[in-house]
């Protein structure tokens, strides 16, 4: 029997893999991973491998989950080392947990190696410390879903529990997936009580070649132009703290960050 | 003017550092790093670079912040690229704010390297997928401190602005040093009505050799074994499930895992 490696590949950049996971992916005879893995990612990959796109599609499951886990099992009979590759870590917003129970349940050896969560990807690239502790003492890391069932195609839909009004001015919210409906966001941290002027960042793409930023603010979200998916948004005081210091200091990024506008309130 | 990096060097073990990070490590002639990041880690750096530990050791500041801020503009000036090493990811409890504010006032560039936060590198040793759809639609990352004046040489402290009674049942809260006071934890998690027999697990150490992780609950936790720093604890029903799942399938974790506890209730 061989041994499944649950392997996060980060936010797309390939420098940003870990070293480990480079390893294992270079030495790799057979790979399942998700659609939100990168293409520059995936050509790190030996040209001889076995490589399974198992993912999701314009909402067309190309697998079941029920499917990847027996494909995962089955192929740990055969194999020394599977590789089972998700786009960010594989313990956020990445259906682990349903694989690993069925490796468990199947006995089959496996071992996690984590990867840069989109959060902390985005966060880099717009350069917003999320628990800057002038203005947060914590972050809350969650998904936007309206529960519809066309949401359920979404690889990262979860049951929508968060408590929008449990967001505490001290919080750095991150949310994974903010779909195509900024205006229903907006209106919901309104709701929460969030002032009009909290800045809200839209990060699609963080760390690839496609990255795009759009920093706006709670009233602001509901008419911003939507970002390519994967996007996800981060919205608290540390943001709006950052447009105020980098107003005052005249700062600008550099080109070289790919950030296609400037972090001021448009 | 050179560039600073402020780079994340993940929970421990030095397979762990992005890709990206260990070529600018390898590179580097100029680090400066806090007394979390790992030996293991700082041993990649070449020998004739300067290394300089700004960290703080038995709530001993070594330096101040703004002596940090300085250095890093001071160096900025005579050396192409300064290295700043931070524990986990630099915009995790890692005081990348206040650098960053400090840089752009001073006219440095520089660039922000995410890492494996700390909370990843334990979900992946204890085999927790954080958000499992069957139990979580959220995580709350945060810090507990009592808010002493002890508590601030501790370079996780923030100001104690955990909503506790805000934590749901399909919250994963992940708190960063959760200090010595068990009891005082185990005791607000009680009163913000989080059951008795909620899971929670202490790992230690994640990812490095001296890794312990504790397996046990809220009513458990008041009496738990203190581990040693750098700890954190991950409570909620994404961990209850796992070692129902675990006593279910009869499944043992490897020896290679280093885990010092099965993940059985103690």
């Amino acid at each position: 029997m061989g041994k499944v490696y649950l392997i996060g590949a980060g936010p797309g950049d390939p420098e940003l893999l870990t070293v480990k996971a480079a390893r294992l992916l270079e030495q790799a005879t057979i790979v399942l991973h998700d659609s939100l893995v990168s293409r520059e990612v995936l050509q790190i990959i030996p040209r001889s491998a076995e490589i399974i796109d198992v993912g999701k599609r314009c909402g067309q499951k190309l697998l079941t989950q029920d499917e990847i886990n027996a494909l995962l099992v089955s192929y740990a009979a055969s194999r020394e080392a599977v590789i089972r590759l998700k786009g960010g870590d594989p313990v956020v917003f990445g259906r682990a947990g349903e694989e690993i129970e069925a490796l468990r349940r199947a006995g089959v050896a496996f071992e996690i190696v984590p990867g840069i969560t989109a959060a902390l990807g985005a966060a880099a690239v717009a350069g917003i410390s999320l628990t800057d502790r002038r203005a947060a003492s914590q972050i809350v890391i969650t998904t936007y879903s309206r529960g519809s069932d066309s949401a359920l195609a979404d690889p990262f839909a979860v049951t929508p529990q968060l408590n929008w009004a449990a967001i505490s001015s001290s919080t750095t919210l991150v949310l994974y997936m903010p779909g195509a409906d900024y205006a229903e966001v907006s209106r919901r941290l309104r709701d929460a009580g969030q002032p009009d002027d909290l800045t809200c960042v839209i990060v699609s793409n963080a760390t690839n070649a496609q990255q795009q930023i759009c920093w706006t603010n709670v009233a602001g979200l509901a008419s911003a132009a939507k970002l390519a998916a994967p996007a996800l948004l981060i919205v608290g005081r540390v943001a709006t703290q950052q447009v105020e210091e980098i107003a005052a200091t005249r700062w600008r990024p550099e080109p070289s960050e790919r950030q296609s506008k400037h972090p001021t309130i448009s």
